[in-house]
């Protein structure tokens, strides 16, 4: 399927498979700090794990020779997914914690709360549904063209 | 679980759900039409769709009524999700389509693409790795707070 998101949900388009990623972020490397974090079944980590590897969003790394210990630690791609987990978060935190917020993102040296929003990087304009459509982009075929023509013909009728 | 993260993906933490909220943003609304755009059996796109009224990302709402059919569309909180949807988007571009992107967001005026990058609002200073942390929010509980100092001492040790 030629969409993005759903290439990206190829790659991390399980339950665990973010949470595992969230863990990361967080620094956990280690099989051991994954399972007492996520209370997952062992299988099920390993299986979630190799995944992640296969998917490039992970590396597994030797830190122990003797006996041979494992760490996972996120590639460039995984640490490139950071913006969609704290998109999540923020998103989490806005509709589903009534009683506030568990966890946040803080500017790194005065711990002030960040309000995180989307925008264009040149214009740095907030990508709202008013100002940005999705479209077809230059690898488009034929099946998103006529799904993007739609999108407009809708988003005209509902302008209008 | 506290993770804002954590109860996103009680939302929308299956595959076919993020996907059903892309064709909503896409403009479609309809059993047929979603059902035409994603190949997906007819019980378990029943399933997804009432999933996600259930957790108050669409609304189900009768636009005929003899015979009685219905629509869904995104509620409020089902468009609040947009942001996490286009960083996935962006993503997905970046690392999983070779050939260009198939689909991407562009100025709904000028049609120029944009290029999503996920700042803090008040500063417009990009949320890296390097600029701003996950942290504790004001609703932590021990668990949440233990696993923010954990990320600290990681952090302070990787920065090190």
């Amino acid at each position: 399927m030629p969409c993005p998101i759903a290439r990206a949900l190829d790659r991390v388009g399980e339950w665990w498979s973010i949470l595992i990623l969230r863990d990361a972020f967080h620094g956990l490397t280690r099989f051991d700090q994954f399972q007492r974090s996520l209370l997952i079944a062992p299988n099920m980590l390993t299986k979630r794990l190799n995944d992640l590897v296969a998917a490039g969003l992970l590396e597994r790394r030797l830190y122990n020779e003797h006996p041979p210990r494992y760490e996972y630690v996120l590639t460039d791609v995984g640490h490139d997914f950071r913006p969609v987990m704290i998109a999540m978060m923020a998103w989490g935190n806005r509709h589903f914690a009534p009683e506030g917020a568990s966890s946040i993102v803080v500017d790194a040296e005065t711990e002030e709360a960040a309000d995180p929003v989307l925008v264009d990087r040149a214009t740095l304009r907030p990508l709202t549904e008013a100002d940005f459509k999705f479209a077809a982009g230059p690898a488009a075929n034929d099946d998103v063209k006529r799904r993007m023509a739609f999108v407009d013909r809708k988003r005209k009728k509902t302008d209008g």
